[in-house]
């Protein structure tokens, strides 16, 4: 976007098709450029605001023409820079786009635009009696959370975004509109496109509307915290809960550090030790029973009693300090930035992979909490950086690469649900070797001019 | 192959690689070209029993060389001609791969070899207390069920293939080999080849190695079944079940043609009206509680009392009789053969579309049960078919077509469990109409001399 010329023509193009939702305001631009990351600001040349599919299309086939990079944007709560335009080009917020299309409560599905977020679905769903799961913490948009392929505290019993979208309407690079899936259940009809968009970060096309998944309300929904002396005993009394099959809704782990942490930032008074978090849902009868195995499971691995939060204020109180997990990490070091980064691991492994990683947060000298979704043996550690300390990023970049070594070394993926964005490219090679040939092969089909949120998952510009 | 200097050129090659495990036998040739449909048998040129992904991908490398199509083999247990060689070249049977390599109870995964059928993995699971819950009736091998994305009963509770496979070993059409997926429970690290592969019924690589999803087993188990006067109650009786979120295991819906065919075969003396087989599965208080809620819920329906069988032997022969259900099909008419299709739709057109399928057999004058795995939407006609009657193959085509239009009217899909194969590649374009341009495409990358499993899918040869 060099040439003056240029960039009048594409505005002039845009302004045809979207009047006065085209801005290159520089607010607008700055606050495009960056997620909750703590990367600073790489700014697209143009923000457009699309209000339907059809409009989505007729910018990509502008972008297109003109070979301008798109970069699809929901409300900016990435954490890996997968909104960023180190490129330049035209960001498409999809904010606007913010429409409950359809709801089926016989079927439990609904089919929404890819700006509704996820609260906003579920004060829409709440007087049908009916919920959708994925969980990520932020109010992030739907495509957002589909095309990073998030999750978040209950995907260990409802799954991730990988799981609940039934099907997909996207814009591909060239404009034209395919729809993936669809309303059925289950289908053996050809490639599962499906899958491929959920976590393609918008390198392989812009998500306009999404059917997903609903769940029907559960009559009882019970919370409960319980501490532990030792991380190891933590995990194997999750272990142990997993491989009785008790569907325990949410099973979160936080560190001494990260309850510290929260204590201080929420005002609360837990034990500074390695905590679980946990929820029931089912029948009154149901929760009840995963309540007390779980509970003989936790006395046996010598957890405390659980501390229950059983009406909604407190249960809200208790997932509200869990929640905000992130600003209490933030709150532990005036004037810095956090830096969240995740690993996943097969559940075996997740004990003795949080013990070593404690051991080099405390030896790089570094400031991070843990806390996991550790149902699914998936862990983040919160980095508070200063960003002004070019040693202590060092330091913290020296750590993430460890931190990713020693997730791959035991069978596991190097993130569990932030995605690759621009933090992770290196790594995603390390963990996927030549199958990363495969799916840039895969770009270069649906994307040949390589248009589609450029720079992004591959190492390549 | 049609020159006889390349055939023997290949079979030396083929010879050199894997010594004795070539054949070209008329009989083994013949064996290894049909499935279970109905359709004659078109043959591979060779059969080849590889041992190992790296045989797999030595003979695909001679294969990509000299331009010969690859067909992979399981068991045969397909029905939409996945397994024929309309084109001829090497079947690849796999079923000599057939180790468990691999069994981790705290994960509750496993990593087997493709040709290892569900049944011996379930029974060299039983010691260690786990089982695989995909089951498609037939003792299918794992890697034929990932390449049809097979599911079967269970799926209601435990999902199919393409919710419980973790990760994959593939060997290319030019014999490159590549891993996706990983033990981690999820992942947001690159795009989702797994799903890609699984359900690609073999045109985009050869599977030889997964890793899937274990389940620990249940404290109890009960099975039940309960008749109907009247399809639509028993449907509504299957929605309010899943709104209200009891985890019922199986929920299997018979109608009362199949159900008249159960009895005469397996000498039992069901009600002939449309009926319900259940299981539910957790711990003891679990069960009871689900059973007693779906019984209230059957009997506001119109339903019967549940029918019981609690322990095991009384429980087989219950699901016996159910997957029973094609051979007691065959056994309506002497000398026929039986064409099973199927079509999944959204649960709330679930009754309809039935309603009118069983007024269309009528009116066709085919016999034609009806069998559905209804927790899902998905249901299958199985055709009673004289293939030696050119009208009846005609009116059992013709209605075919009507059952997949009136499910991709309502939203559903042309096949929710057997794939296209050669069956169903017209109805694939109908249903995802340009998106069938982008699997065109992908294909074309991993495959660019169209050699994996050719005539599948696909339109082109």
């Amino acid at each position: 976007m060099a040439v003056h010329s240029e960039m009048t023509s594409l505005l002039t193009r845009l302004t045809s098709l979207l009047d006065d939702r085209v801005s290159t305001n520089a607010n607008t631009r700055e606050q495009h450029g960056r997620d909750e990351g703590f990367r600073p600001s790489q700014p697209p040349d143009v923000v457009v605001f699309p209000l339907s599919t059809e409009e989505v299309s007729a910018v990509a086939k502008v972008c297109a023409d003109m070979a301008v990079p798109m970069i699809p944007y929901g409300v900016g709560t990435s954490l890996e820079g997968q909104v960023m335009a180190p490129n330049g080009g035209v960001c498409m917020d999809m904010s606007r786009m913010n429409e409950v299309l359809q709801v089926n409560p016989r079927d439990l599905d609904c089919v929404v635009q890819a700006g509704v977020t996820r609260r906003q679905l579920n004060t829409y769903l709440r007087d049908q009696g009916m919920f959708f799961p994925v969980d990520p913490g932020a109010d992030a948009t739907m495509g957002g959370m589909a095309s990073t392929r998030a999750s978040g505290t209950n995907a260990v019993r409802y799954g991730t975004m990988r799981e609940n979208v039934l099907g997909l309407t996207v814009v591909l690079a060239d404009g034209r509109v395919v729809t993936t899936g669809g309303r059925a259940r289950k289908s053996s009809a050809g490639y599962d496109l499906t899958h491929l968009f959920v976590g393609s970060e918008g390198t392989l096309g812009i998500i306009t509307e999404l059917t997903v998944r609903l769940f029907g309300r559960l009559e009882a929904i019970s919370a409960a915290v319980c501490s532990f002396s030792d991380l190891s005993a933590a995990v194997d009394a999750v272990i142990e809960t997993i491989q009785l099959g008790i569907p325990v809704a949410r099973i979160e782990l936080l560190d001494e550090v990260q309850m510290d942490a929260v204590n201080r930032y929420s005002g609360l008074s837990y034990a500074v030790s390695p905590t679980l978090f946990l929820e029931f849902h089912g029948t009154r009868s149901a929760v009840a029973e995963q309540a007390e195995l779980v509970g003989d499971i936790v006395n046996q691995h010598g957890g405390s009693n659980f501390q229950w939060a059983r009406d909604e204020v407190d249960r809200n109180a208790l997932w509200r300090a869990r929640h905000d997990a992130a600003y209490a990490c933030k709150a532990l070091r005036v004037g810095c930035e956090i830096w969240p980064t995740d690993v996943c691991v097969p559940i075996s492994q997740l004990a003795e992979c949080i013990r070593q990683t404690r051991l080099d947060i405390v030896q790089s000298g570094l400031v991070a909490p843990i806390v996991g979704h550790v149902g699914d043996g998936n862990f983040h550690v919160v980095i508070v950086l200063d960003t002004n300390d070019p040693d202590e990023i060092r330091r913290a970049n020296e750590f993430n690469e460890r931190l990713i070594a020693r997730a791959l070394a035991v069978g596991g993926t190097s993130t569990g649900e932030h995605g690759i964005g621009l933090g992770k490219r290196k790594h995603l090679l390390r963990e996927h070797g030549n199958a990363v040939e495969l799916m840039a092969g895969i770009k270069q089909v649906l994307d040949p001019q390589n248009l589609m949120n450029p720079g992004k998952i591959f190492m390549r510009p």
